[in-house]
């Protein structure tokens, strides 16, 4: 493990009652591996180590290559002690005693011991494969690569989906922290776009910011000025003038705990009349949704709230014609908006998306058909505790909009000489994490402006 | 793939000529796999794409999921359209045929056409293991993880290994890009170092100047004013006025080419002079190395060399008695300098070393059992063109100093009270990118500075 990472009294305790709330619902014993360094080009030149969620959900850190058992609210924790000659390249390390007592484990063992441990134990797969292989041997059966489960670890899917979907103290904490720091790389973005000459400069900017808080990044960032790949990887062009640039960055704390946070703003530091316009139908879009979650709030019907403002100001700015209700019924909305209102948010920035849909979707619901909802990630009822990414946005996607069918269906609503007008976006989104709170909802990342003026004036310094 | 990676036609050609030496070393067809992503925390948020580096040397450019089949200097590409669906999420992508013309393939396949051309077929063991099934599925036999081999791989490996352990222009050009901007990463945490309160904001700021440059570190930084952990990877320490602070970063081109710089400086711009002393036995041991690698010369013998010239710098600074030959004979230096003197540097930072040893040592050779002999990584007799790094170093280890068997071995030669006084130093380590040249070598860093007193102006701004 995982120098200068010590839990405090307080939070040993809100693992217990995890791991008691697990027993409360669970008759079985559970083991959940850590997992191992994924290899990058060698096997001794690895990824960064990230533990697997379910182990840090409730052991709390990393510890690398670990096992924890749980029964009945009691925590037992497997571990080697590091192999002679570890201390020349790797420093000290605690013991396994240190470490239980770090975690609160009431007993603790050797790898070695983990067979005569394991019967009847449900698990969840890990992410790497040396590791999935180790679980099988254990535990004798089948584990296969997510999003899929063996059938005798359902109810722990189940059970684990429960505890997870609401955040404790614990969380929230780290989460407060992952969104404070990502703000802090939003800014520093900001600042850096106008001596910056391409995309990358400016994520090297964000990066920093959240590399030196020791945090890492909790997914691949987006920073470009081709805002309408929605999962652009690339950083390599050049910033222009007219550019607008979006941003999709977050960090993810310490102890494992994510922040998902996306900015648009004008490279120049001004929007153009025609950016600030669709800029404010994306924003109002964000705010509606804001301001209507709470909990009992089913989330799809927030992202229908989104689609539904989208179509109207599109309708205002005449870029479509017709009613927005019915213009959303047709799913028009989802030429410029085709993906969905957000998802959890959590130790994933996809919260548990490992478990395929099972924490996204309700019991007995699936993914639509639907052009304009079959990517909506999260369709449940919101509860308090619940942290959602709230996420609209406007982009013009050649695969989309030249698209011979769609063109056909919709040629009708949308006035395509106008929309030739706004040429200048190619792509915004304006996203936050928010907290479902008893009375409404808390933006954990309030602090960054998403109003345009306030956008200009940290783009100008 | 990988927008904004073209290739010359020089470089097209250089990556013929690879193919082509292959096909006389090697009587049988090869299939190479680039490989896919490994997971992160769930399957869709993977870490960065690295392709395999020996696709990568045949290739040029990663390819996700492609697989290449040479034989007899004949390049086929196999790899899929993407999905339906995907220039929503990853934008417009190369077709195969532009691929396969991007690097110079005769013909292209999709990917079910594998298994006809597979019969007979040498490969090599990606990383990931999803892949490396694949690979076992249609070679229709065990593929082993990483160093491993099945027997009648063995020969692809040496002709890999031989042809790898020279660089050619085309690795050249990418690795002098990578040693540049590696440079620069160095100036950058030199230049944050006096007001950074901790090591994360150093690493910060040496990453950030790699990422800018649309490059990624070749291996995990390490970044610490405890640089007696050789393979530190804690950022959390604060920086004290006396401290030095260790930085052994290196940047991997955009193809895949790795620098390895290590420097150590004062965080407070200004060398002790106790720090200097020992500074100075480091710096001395690099430069000897420096002056005497060339062709035909043993890289053992570089690192026999280091360790006299830093017995015989501790002998003068009265930290060690006795004759400074028969202390290396007994593996002296090794209390303070234990590991060895470099590495192979290509695609890999420690090149081919997901072969084990085959790279790094000639055939008949194998690690010593010697205490002061056993880490070293390359034993062979140095050809122009390969390029090694040369990397002295002095470290206060405690899990070595403190052993009571090793405090009794040397406590004749060592003077523990003189010891005591440079205690203001835990590790020092000097490393370079050296290429060997038909008549010596050229150093690929030597832009950035070694000489105290130029890193204390670095360091002072
Ligand atoms: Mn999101
Ligand atoms: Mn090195």
């Amino acid at each position: 493990m995982v120098a200068g990472l010590a839990l405090t009294q307080e939070q040993r305790e809100l693992l217990k009652q995890r791991r008691q709330r697990l027993g409360e619902l669970l008759p079985f014993p559970v083991l959940l591996w850590a997992g191992g360094r994924s290899p990058r080009n060698f096997p001794h030149n690895g990824y960064p180590y990230r533990a697997s969620s379910h182990f840090l959900y409730f052991a709390g850190i990393p510890i690398e290559q670990a096992v924890i058992r749980l029964q009945a609210g009691r925590l037992e924790l497997f571990v080697d002690d590091p192999p002679p000659g570890a201390a020349l390249w790797h420093g000290p390390s605690p013991t396994r005693e240190e470490l239980a007592a770090q975690i609160g484990a009431e007993a603790a063992y050797p790898l070695s011991e983990l067979g005569s441990f394991s019967g009847e134990a449900l698990t969840l797969g890990v992410q790497d494969a040396a590791t999935r292989i180790q679980q099988a041997h254990i535990l004798n059966r089948g584990i296969p690569a997510a999003p899929d489960l063996h059938p005798q670890d359902e109810p722990l899917a189940e059970a684990v989906v429960q505890l997870r979907l609401c955040q404790d103290a614990f969380a929230l904490e780290q989460m407060r922290t992952a969104a404070a720091v990502t703000v802090e790389a939003h800014r520093a973005g900001m600042a850096a776009s106008r001596q910056a000459k391409r995309e990358s400069e400016v994520r090297a900017a964000m990066e920093q910011a959240i590399c030196a808080q020791q945090m890492t990044v909790a997914y691949t960032s987006i920073v470009t000025v081709h805002g309408e790949v929605l999962h652009n990887e690339a950083y390599h062009h050049r910033l222009q003038p007219g550019d607008l640039l979006l941003a999709d960055v977050g960090a993810e704390s310490p102890l494992g705990w994510a922040a998902d946070v996306t900015r648009t703003w004008p490279v120049s530091g001004q929007f153009s009349p025609t950016q600030r316009e669709l800029y404010e139908v994306v924003r109002q879009a964000h705010d509606a949704c804001i301001a209507q979650a709470a909990p009992g709030v089913e989330y799809r019907e927030l992202h229908l709230l989104a689609a539904q403002v989208i179509a109207s100001g599109l309708v205002e700015l005449g870029i479509l014609r017709g009613d927005p209700h019915t213009l959303v019924e047709r799913d028009a909305h989802a030429l410029f908006f085709p993906h969905g209102i957000g998802h959890l948010l959590g130790l994933d920035v996809h919260d548990m998306e490992d478990l395929g849909d099972r924490a996204g979707y309700a019991a007995g619901r699936q993914r639509s058909q639907r052009f304009g909802l079959g990517y909506l990630r999260l369709d449940r009822p919101l509860q308090a505790g619940m942290v959602v990414t709230i996420e609209p946005g406007f982009y013009q996607v050649p695969a989309l909009l030249q698209d011979p069918v769609r063109r056909q269906r919709y040629d009708d609503c949308v006035n395509w000489e106008r929309l030739a007008q706004f040429a200048d976006v190619r792509g915004i989104r304006i996203e936050d994490d928010v907290l479902i709170t008893p009375t409404g909802c808390e933006v954990l990342t309030a602090a960054l402006p998403s109003h345009p003026e306030e956008i200009e004036t940290w783009v100008m310094g």
